[in-house]
């Protein structure tokens, strides 16, 4: 696995795979590897004949009372972790590297954007847009890979890989957890011990809310059970909880049969994002 | 020449092209091609193994009460055109097929488009590069020709594409003049003879105002001498006539050495446009 931190360097791996005709399979990360991470990176590894990772750490998602000075950062064991499920080319640029100049011109997420983990997250998805686009267009994949834990920034960047073009295909891949429930995340390093064992009762309170709804077929009572849950259950505050079309990300209709139920719980003074996608009929 | 109208057929060109390891230059027009585009094609004719025409009035970047209707179209004649300088490919869709969906996702020009011709043409930069990130995206080009007419443009295409790290080159093309040095523009047919010959003055007006600060370096009288020719010979209104900073679009200071003299101005009804750009010292 080679190690690049300049622009010029990737861009001599990305021509290199091109003039071979070799296929790119791209996973973006914020790096402090984890499992989700990794299983990312092994579909790109069946999927393409060299996969590339980027790790960083992108200011312009994060909000000015967010934490991106202390968002874990641990490059030398996610370099021995990515080599060990086969990355190629690992690209972990600085922020000068990646931001040198500023031309004002910005990207806005529309109406998407502005719910779920966007609502309390201001220009985080113009961030997330800003820095991915940057990333297609520096590693030119066949195939970029993202995790279905961000169920709304899955649907948002695909939304943009439609409007504007980009000439690569999104590939998601199911969420990762951990044995009692809990979806794998590297914020999950800030929980405390008692934090921790309330932390599964998020993923339990989506199934109830999906097992009410597919017996009732009643949003309201579902939300209410699975709401009910987490305040039972852990010392816990909700962003928000909700069931929504997938992936328009609109109200759910009576024509709705592709469901995202997504929530966002402060555990703590963590915020850990969980969601579940289903289908019912037709 | 192929003339394709889909983007699928598009993308068998342009993979038939990557395939087999030739270069692409682009030169994305909203057609009704004169010789100012036909010089742009010429130049990627040169620089590339295949050349490849958009011809596109994009109605994203005309504001309501602008000519999106009325802008003059004669695709017959411009696949004759294209064709007698060489153009392989050129893509000729419909809006319907250019703007299918809308998920809300804009890109927004920044400092650079609120002056100029962006002051009195509110969103038209975001339009322009909405499609133009939309044509780099489907062409996959390694180089794009634009014509250093719209210099406004020029500036602002060069900095998204540096910005967000597109993987193509900008090349540009000096300004084509009719024999009595009117810029070559599409909007020229909608010129009386009267306005037709008194269109030249535009022209005129710039190199009096470039002569006037070589000489004397002195940029309000400058512009005044260029305005007083304009206002003595044309029965036309000044929209704009500015000295800045090229490609930055920054007020003139002492340290710039490299400069854009551009204006708009209404003959009759029909704007036209026209600039130089030169260096002094350095």
């Amino acid at each position: 696995m080679e190690v690049v931190k300049t622009i010029a360097e990737l861009k001599e791996r990305v021509q290199k795979a091109k003039v071979a005709g070799k296929t790119i399979g791209l996973v973006p990360t914020m790096g402090f590897l984890h499992e989700g991470h990794l299983t990312l990176a092994n579909t790109a590894r069946q999927e393409n004949d060299v996969v590339m990772m980027s790790i960083f750490v992108n200011p312009t998602q994060f909000g000015p009372n967010e934490d991106f000075k202390s968002y874990p950062r641990d490059l030398e064991r996610d370099c021995k972790l990515a080599k060990s499920v086969g990355v190629d080319v690992l690209f972990a640029p600085t922020v000068e590297e990646m931001y040198p100049t500023d031309g004002g011109i910005y990207i806005r997420a529309g109406r998407q954007s502005k719910i779920l983990c966007g609502a309390s997250r201001q220009g985080h998805f113009d961030g997330v847009l800003q820095v991915v686009s940057k990333l297609f267009h520096l590693f030119e994949p066949d195939r970029a890979y993202f995790g279905q834990k961000d169920a709304q920034q899955v649907a948002i960047v695909q939304t943009m890989v439609r409007d504007y073009n980009f000439p690569l295909e999104i590939r998601t891949v199911p969420i990762v957890r951990e044995e009692d429930g809990l979806a794998k995340s590297s914020r999950n390093v800030y929980l405390t011990e008692q934090e921790r064992k309330e932390a599964p009762a998020i993923y339990e309170s989506l199934q109830i809310a999906k097992e009410e709804f597919l017996a009732n077929n009643d949003v309201s009572k579902a939300i209410e059970l699975a709401t009910k849950h987490i305040e039972t259950k852990t010392s816990g505050k909700i962003d928000y909880l909700e069931f929504l079309s997938y992936p328009d990300l609109k109200p759910v209709a009576d024509e709705t049969n592709h469901f995202l139920l997504a929530t966002a719980v402060y555990i703590g003074k963590t915020r850990l994002i969980d969601n579940i996608i289903f289908h019912t009929k037709g």
